[in-house]
């Protein structure tokens, strides 16, 4: 009981965090989407492959959380993006207030989209709001298709479902269908797009979902921004 | 710090209740193995394969945690094995005090071994003592040889690495050298076998380990114990 008024404590307390960080972004019409997977689904390799395609239309900025290290961090800013790390120590999920100092830089920065890559995490990340617009996670298919009804939570949080590592698929026996019907069991709306971050398969097809979910905020069809530089 | 605080006070709090779960144990000469790794690493198929080469020795039991679902226990329950569900709710780990009454059971029934299946997380697991003798965690070589660094914790806390999925090796660019030399970096003793739970590649040698660490405990080579039935 002690154990649960810490936490619905916590909780609230990054709630309200979160809402600054929303209103913050919202000010500058800067569209957040909070990155989410287990560890090694493949969510530095996704963003690899999709933050070239956004970047060419949009100034894309990344806040990348990890325990300890930079290693993903700096497999990213190699695509010429600015990126905030944040070492969380020892908290296995991004929260609002670790983000706050970041997203604060964004909002007085020149950027349209603003990425959180979190924690390699199935159960903290989806508690906590970072004031994201959207939330993405990834299964890939060697984790199993049981994972919709082991971590629900994080399936009811995601707009978008990815379906990652496709290209093992034959290898595995992950069936789409079961995965497909047990997300849309705790989340009847997730869209699910299937993705190789190693040939390419779906890459675009999740730029296109992450275009309209930024012309769907603007209340606009996507238009390009001016680019800086 | 607030934060810390509580964290703090949470594990000084887990630590006490797994002394007594330990002592328990010790008092029946009970081995206990703490199983962890990542979502969909292969944990449950470990033990599918890897609890009837013991069950031929000793009399093992298992408490299986998950955030909600009993998918896996019902799964091992089918080895004939008594297994006992623990739903963690939101809390990602399992901790001391949740399988201390299963812990109690296990003590007051006919087992020589438990073992507990935690819930698929690389983080806090590795925080909350359970009273087990041994820890042991699986990588996927799906996952990547990047693991160790980003999760040192948990690679501390393990006296063995199983590196499983191996049948998927050469699919992948995971480097088991690397992954080796990272995961030694972070704990110099750590034991490493690789396996694979679809073509039974190393199970037998998880099964020796286990059998070294339980005569290792029981201070002489591993008797057979009275089998009930």
């Amino acid at each position: 009981m002690h154990l649960i008024d810490v936490q619905t404590g916590l909780l609230a307390d990054n709630d309200a965090i979160a809402a600054e960080n929303r209103a913050m972004l919202a000010t500058r019409g800067i569209y957040a989407l909070n990155v989410m997977s287990a560890p090694g689904a493949g969510k530095t390799s996704l963003l690899e492959r999709l933050l070239p395609l956004l970047a060419t239309r949009w100034r894309v900025a990344v806040i990348e959380g990890d325990i300890v290290g930079s290693a993903d961090a700096e497999r990213l800013a190699k695509l010429g993006l600015p990126v905030e790390q944040i070492n969380t120590g020892g908290a296995c999920h991004l929260d609002a207030r670790m983000v706050h100092h970041g997203v604060h830089d964004v909002v007085h920065g020149p950027s349209d989209v603003l990425v959180f890559e979190n924690v390699g995490n199935l159960v903290c990340p989806a508690e906590f709001d970072l004031g994201e617009d959207d939330a993405v996670m990834l299964l890939s298919v060697t984790e199993g298709h049981d994972k919709p009804k082991k971590y629900p939570l994080m399936f009811r949080r995601a707009g978008l479902l990815v379906l990652n590592k496709m290209d093992l698929l034959a290898m595995t026996d992950f069936d789409v269908e079961v995965a497909v019907a047990a997300a849309r069991d705790v989340h009847p709306g997730i869209a699910v797009i299937r993705t190789s971050c190693r040939t390419g398969e779906g890459i675009a097809e999740v730029a296109a979902w992450v275009e309209r979910r930024i012309a769907a905020k603007r209340g606009r069809p996507a238009p390009p921004s001016p680019k800086a530089g």
